[in-house]
């Protein structure tokens, strides 16, 4: 028991040293231990053995601050592959990744032909990783993955994703049985917001962010004081199912009607559109409603069709609403947008801010930015992958 | 610099140990260093120094576990005495509060009469706090204050309280030069959430909590891993300006339209009451528009008058959609409801719990509780004082 606790404790000091030098380009021993708190000699000991295993290096020579000139320490980019694995898209998207959240390999596959075949669904996250791992020969430290739905992190399962028809799906023991790789599964906009939050280069020194993922479905991630928030049961960040239609809302895939996603994600988009060109011969959009996806959309929005303009605009009122709620309830002044609907750009991003003003109280939104993502479509692979770059046990194998 | 870092280091890991202690009725070195992570000899100085300045006793010996039998420490409780102030009721209430959240003196003072004017409101504070301090000899550490409205903890400011028409109004800055003393101010739902979480016995368990407040304004204070969570600008839990009704809602007090406030709290409850009894001759209510108040309307309620059921029971179901948002997005499980509205009991809180049953997705729910606070009219009061009871430079008056 005494000795565990030691052992706890050990492993938590050099995580945090790891984790320090990780953020920093460059950074003395002396900083390292200002910042963790630890004792000089802690550090020392913990940096001796991170330049052991290979994982951190001694590059340079800093300002002195009237002593002697501290020796500069910086990660090793490459002495580990990480791998993330996204299956949140129209196709699976697996990547291998280094220290640094560099990608070094990638392969995608087209997810259409296994619409809701959960089996076959699961064949595809083999043969990706499969094709992947085969790809490198430099070691890999563990794979993450970011997954749509419901995701019990805790006990590495899929508990519901509707889209591939997973439910209670043991994941990460799935795939640690056949890659004997650490595994570590989580929900795909939790791990887009640890992927801005640690590798999109602006966001490093936000301590609190709120990553929106707008796709055909929609969530966020919730960073608070610099790691993933996950509620109690890991759920957190479900806004595609508040309900923002109370009176005739459609019905949403998840059995309530009027959800959220059901009115402004890509999925309601192409629905309304496809709705409303019967009613509006005149409109730029395809007049066979089975032409018209999320690519003429945006093809007639851009060419200034005021049907494409007033069905974008109005997701981004409902987003508003939406974000305006949870900034009242979070007071996060960082909202970063990514997803698929984020091509339509500034006029949809400015619809959201509007319908923000119109639905927030004044004083928590005065400091609000929000903002589009930097990462794009790598960022829940290179926040999956983020997950063991940080974790020294993962990172030495054992 | 260097130094002023060891120091930082040395108070937070003594407000480290304090914390601990304060949270068990009795513990003994070794379990704190387990549970602070310090080592055995840091916990141990400490100690001594806490022993020395009174704070705490050695007062038992605990089972051996296999070696020497522990001796066990706990807190001296009425060794420093603080004072909680209440600003957000229908009386300003202000005590005088042990290391363990016992009450040691009350005053209260109605505050009818100052209705708006901000100048009057400042000189109730004043009253009723050179009555309680010249009530009691004993030295105390610190006044907290719990206040209404938007509030900036980190500059002691009340930014914005309606009710008391004060606007940018430095109240620590004031206090402090008057009475000498330390003072905190934080808004009354986070300082009621303090209160559950640190004195609610059946919440010092739970990490995590939501404390909604429901009286005439409506406001959450937000318990994540164990701290008080106040957001980028201090704001968090604001969600009483959650627009609930899109189309035709009532003019808030904060400008907006069809804000919680307007159709779940108790001013709205009244208010739609005296609109209704017009049409309602048949009810119990009082056919006189004016003696309609929170208590009649109780009355009516308990007695099964079906106008009073249908408009306290629509309070509730409005509760209900934003509490099951606030769930889906914190998935925190422990939902504590206080404040005047708390009166209509077990019917309210079901009706609440079945709005939440409606608009909430079905997993984030399942382990979800909502439940009544356990510290009633005090929470506020205790919560503002706790504030002092961990910090060890407060307590020791430097």
């Amino acid at each position: 028991m005494e000795k565990a606790t030691r052992q706890h404790t050990k492993e938590h000091n050099r995580n945090l040293v790891l984790k320090t030098i990780f953020g920093h380009e460059q950074i003395s021993r002396a900083e390292t231990a200002r910042i963790t708190r630890l004792t000089r000699s802690t550090v020392s000991d913990i940096v001796s053995d991170l330049i052991d295993q290979g994982l951190i290096r001694e590059t340079g020579v800093g300002q002195s601050q009237g002593g002697k000139s501290p020796i500069l320490l910086s990660v090793v980019e490459d002495s580990r592959w990480l791998v993330g694995l996204d299956l949140a898209q129209n196709e699976f998207r697996a990547a291998v990744v280094n220290l640094r959240g560099k990608i070094r390999g990638v392969v995608a596959i087209p997810v259409d032909g296994i619409d809701r075949d959960g089996a076959a669904a699961l064949k595809l996250v083999y043969k990706i990783l499969d094709q992947l791992i085969g790809d490198t020969s430099q070691p890999r430290s563990g794979i993450g993955v970011g997954a749509p739905g419901l995701i019990n992190t805790n006990e590495g399962m899929v508990v519901n994703a509707v889209n591939l028809n997973w439910k209670n799906l043991p994941l990460t023991h799935l795939l640690q049985e056949r890659y004997g790789l650490p595994v570590h599964i989580l929900n795909d906009c939790q791990a887009a917001a640890i992927g801005e939050k640690t590798y999109g280069k602006d966001f490093q020194k936000d301590e609190n962010l709120v990553l929106i993922n707008v796709h055909h479905g929609i969530g966020a991630g919730i960073i608070i004081d610099g790691v993933i928030y996950r509620g109690d049961g890991g759920f957190a960040g479900e806004i595609g199912h508040v309900v923002v239609v109370r009176e005739g809302g459609e019905l949403c895939r998840c059995g309530k009607r009027g959800c959220l996603e059901t009115v402004a994600s890509a999925r309601a988009l192409i629905k309304n559109a496809r709705q409303s060109i019967g009613h509006h011969p005149e409109s730029r959009l395809p007049s066979d409603p089975q032409q018209i996806t999320l690519d003429t959309v945006e093809e007639a929005f851009k060419a200034g069709d005021p049907l494409a303009r007033d069905l974008v605009l109005d997701t981004a009122r409902y987003l508003g609403i939406v974000i305006s709620n949870l900034v009242g309830v979070l007071n996060i002044q960082k909202i970063v947008l990514e997803g698929d609907m984020t091509r339509f750009g500034a006029p949809w991003l400015d619809a959201i801010r509007q319908s923000m003003m119109e639905y927030s109280l004044e004083w928590p939104l005065q400091n609000t930015r929000v903002e589009f993502g930097g990462l794009g479509e790598n960022a829940v692979i290179l926040g999956a992958a983020a997950v063991f770059a940080n974790n020294y046990s993962h990172l030495i194998g054992h």
